[in-house]
């Protein structure tokens, strides 16, 4: 029981001297790596910069003691915290002391809901967030952020959660931009990309190890940091009116509690639970890929009750929502990591750089964290996942293209709620309308087939119907339909066998259903046979009077039934 | 072309005097049963008396024009009734001005909804309406109208559209019952259940033919409403306080045009909807029924048409929404009705009533039509359903219990949309957990199955798993997690066969769980085949890179891939 819910238990008696060195390793690279990216996710949501550090220290404790992945590093991550932006700013101005207690508040439902569900084993919720759904959100708020960022690339202010909104002000704003800070963002932005398209060649073309070089590629952000800091500090640019980080408070992270008011509770629960649910997929899926390449395994309910224990640690410790993050978790799998315990010693180490370090990111300018962030999420906008969305179905494309458009001009929430509603509507539509087809049999064989695909033998008196799909509430009248027609149609029908090898599940409406196709077949003289249906799906049956009134038989074979049923019929 | 939209075209040329001879009989029989109904339900919604009349004379001319049954009658019904009370309570005071008129707001709303989705062949959005969720609704309605009926048997008032709210006012009004009120309905009541229950036997043991003593058991409300009015008449007894029909202004229905409010009609959209969907749904079960009874068929999308033009109609003439009912129907159908004319003779007669009649009808007490009610809504109750699902299936049943607690205890429409959302939850999570088993061979057969269930040969390096769902963004995180598991698991495992014999769609998500599935196995090194491929999904499946990236191969039949894949492999 306590192993279940404490996997350390699991893990940590077998923990070597060989594993501590890999993670030391692994947590000091995370460190160094994630600084700049906790810092911008924090501004990205509108907080000041050394949350994302306070973000970055309890919570991975939490993690590594409740957490069932080897390498997922939590922290703050960028669509977290566009979705943190939005929420908060409906109920406080950013900067305000209320905005920061609302941060927490929305950390602690997270927290709460996660792990409530995580124990509930509730774990199957996050499937309603379809792959076209997801990929469109992604890529939409991909745009959204970078267009975000934009103003601190220039220099500028201009806000908004809504593209049209964020691009009226920023071209309303575009003539005061900030031509020092135009220089560093720009810079910053060449200089990343460059490094993302051609670093690890580049560095590799200098004889460095392929590892090495992608790890070293990989430091761009900090390479960025570094000397943008240096030069804004030596050249006074605070001064000129480039935004920096400024003052950080030293030391580690403040306790805080999180108020109790029902008003601002009850208007963050939702986007709190939005926050939960895409947080959750994004770790999870990465989680998985990760554990799937050593053949190891994460439990997704126990995964919610890690996740839900970070957030948790966030709202007590000044922090903002986390989860499990693509950057740093790759990060931490290629630095090595084996366990757990490397997100301790990453925690440590920020935990360092908090108490000591705070000083030298004075001057480090915004602009360069804002063109790390656009760099990053750079990889959200799913390109390759759209264009086989629209190769492989069109009807998928509209769910993927209706939450793009949705998030993008009327925000995150409205886009993810749309797109989740539209892939059931769609879903339920698509199973509305049952495949089902006449089949005949090949001559001389067992099969039965379609007739209208094959040359089949078939009898006027005898319909053979296979039904291909569940019967549920969404198609059962369908299928009324569909047995009415076919008997209006052949006035010298006299046996109809629905054929039942691909029917999954019959629910209560169904069977309302069969009962009536039953009986008002039975009052137009045809009888109702059925074959080939499935034990789980008899032994329902067995529960209902329908096989005590049906007017014909249960056939274990189509074969059987064609041969029972084909003959001329005894009466006249 | 216009045959599909007016299919009296397709009937009326063969229209003979033998046809026009059975159904003027009917539309005589119907005119004469119905008015104590419709005058009644046009009380239950909180109508003049006179209103259930009007509604019962172009409306079913436009149903002659545009409906599809042969024996299905229009009018207004309890249940359409009942929720026309509640959204118009919502509105303005019963009694108003403002109430009238959004009661032709709410027809042309509901006719307009019907006809538009007629025309855009939207029938399917009725199949959300699940049988439980039905029986559920109406029985709670039953007890509802039962409930609001009370008052006017005691000649007491009560409000309220929840039992509750009901139950409170009955209770406070109760020691001002009316004592000539109270002898009224209760003889009105008791008659009616004795006439309901043993009318027909009594009849039929005077040596009447069967079909005539059912028509005259039937006749049980003429009966009561003929005697009470006289009684009453006699005795002066509304004076006295009994609470009577009154004066009914003499003519045809007028013209009238609802006026356009877009705060009122967009209030009012809602239940127009749901009060479109029920009442088709009721209406069109009913049709299919006594459709096949001649083996002939209706058109759901023409009679959504058809009752759509019904409720335009009644709006345009001071009308209130209408719909196919239950016992006008029966009535119709006994009485011999043979096309869509019976319905236009019943409205010329129901037209001659309000032309000349309605000074009679002024001393009607509305007891008796309060009775009358009561004891038509007992049907509504449907035990049989209720007792029938909780066999079956307890997850439907706490669909169907819930639907009905939350339509007692919150309303009509809270009740209707509680239970549709809740049997989309259920149907989705029971599909969210597909089944799926592993399967081997029965000894010396190419039959495959349940190594649990069966004695069966199998590998170790081999899985072959069976997967009895269709794949969809529900599901397909559950598969993936279900291959994950099993190779975790068997760690000498090197290949995974899905058998796809029951799996009817793969959506996007279920595409990309394959994916990421052939992937991470390719990542453990074991290789993924699929076997038993539906041509549908195949074809789909051509549409995408799955087919191309694939690590193991599609095969035939599950026999096909065990001959392959069987043998010890070469490697070691």
């Amino acid at each position: 029981m306590l192993k279940r819910y404490l996997p350390i238990i699991t893990w940590l008696p077998h923990y070597t001297r060989r594993l501590a060195g890999a993670d030391l390793l692994a947590g000091v690279i995370v460190t160094v790596m994630v600084i700049p990216q906790s810092l911008a996710y924090a501004i990205l949501a509108g907080l000041p910069a050394v949350v994302g550090l306070y973000a970055s220290i309890l919570p991975l404790l939490l993690y590594t003691l409740l957490g069932t992945s080897s390498t997922l590093a939590v922290g703050p991550v960028a669509i977290i915290a566009l979705m943190t932006g939005a929420a908060l700013s409906n109920v406080a101005a950013p900067g305000s002391p209320e905005y920061l207690e609302a941060a927490l508040v929305l950390s602690l439902l997270s927290g709460a809901i996660l792990t409530l569900m995580g124990l509930l084993r509730m774990g199957f919720f996050v499937n309603f967030l379809s792959h076209p759904v997801i990929a469109g959100f992604l890529s939409a708020s991909g745009i959204l952020i970078a267009a975000s960022q934009a103003a601190h690339l220039l220099g500028i202010e201009a806000s908004g959660h809504t593209v049209m909104a964020l691009g009226l002000s920023l071209v309303e704003n575009l003539a005061e931009s900030h031509w020092p800070t135009v220089a560093i963002g720009a810079g910053s932005l060449v200089f990343l990309i460059a490094v993302r398209k051609a670093g690890k060649q580049a560095l590799m073309a200098l004889h460095l190890p392929p590892a090495l070089a992608d790890l070293l590629a990989r430091a761009g952000p900090v390479a960025a940091v570094v000397v943008t800091t240096l030069v804004t500090w030596q050249f006074g640019l605070a001064e000129q009116g480039v935004a920096v980080v400024g003052e950080i408070p030293r030391g580690l992270p403040p306790l805080t509690l999180p108020g109790f008011d029902a008003s601002l509770w009850s208007t963050l629960l939702m986007p709190a639970f939005l926050i939960s649910m895409v947080g959750f997929v994004e770790s999870v899926s990465m989680g998985q890929m990760l554990a799937a390449k050593r053949r190891q395994r994460i439990s997704p309910n126990q995964e919610m009750i890690g996740l839900g224990g970070a957030n948790l640690a966030a709202a007590f410790t000044a922090g903002m929502p986390v989860t499990g993050g693509l950057s740093r978790t790759v990060i931490n799998f290629e630095s090595g990591a084996q366990t757990p315990m490397a997100g301790l010693f990453a925690a440590i180490g920020i935990g360092l750089v908090t108490l000591a370090l705070t000083p030298w990111l004075y001057h480090l300018p915004i602009a360069t964290l804002a063109a790390t962030i656009s760099v990053a999420v750079l990889t959200l906008v799913d390109t390759a996942t759209i264009r086989q969305t629209w190769r492989y179905s069109r009807s998928d494309f509209s769910a993927l293209a209706i939450t793009i458009l949705l998030t993008l001009l009327e925000g995150v929430e409205a886009g993810i709620i749309s797109g989740v509603l539209l892939s059931i509507a769609l879903f339920l539509y698509r199973t509305s309308r049952p495949h089902s087809v006449l089949v005949g049999r090949i001559d001389g064989t067992e099969h039965f087939r379609n007739v209208k695909r094959h040359e089949t033998e078939t009898v006027s008196h005898l319909a053979m119907l296979r039904i291909d799909m569940s019967l549920y509430f969404a198609n059962a009248r369908y299928l009324e339909d569909t047995v009415y027609t076919l008997v209006a149609s052949r006035p010298e029908l006299e046996h109809v066998v629905l054929i039942c090898s691909a029917v999954n599940l019959i629910d209560a409406s169904a069977l309302g259903s069969l009962d009536a196709i039953n009986a008002r077949l039975k009052d137009s003289g045809v009888t109702l046979h059925l074959a080939e249906v499935k034990g789980p799906v008899m032994d329902r049956l067995k529960h209902s009077d329908f096989l005590d009134d049906l007017s014909g038989r249960v056939f274990l074979s189509t074969y059987a039934a064609w041969q029972e049923l084909k003959r001329p019929p005894d009466t006249d």
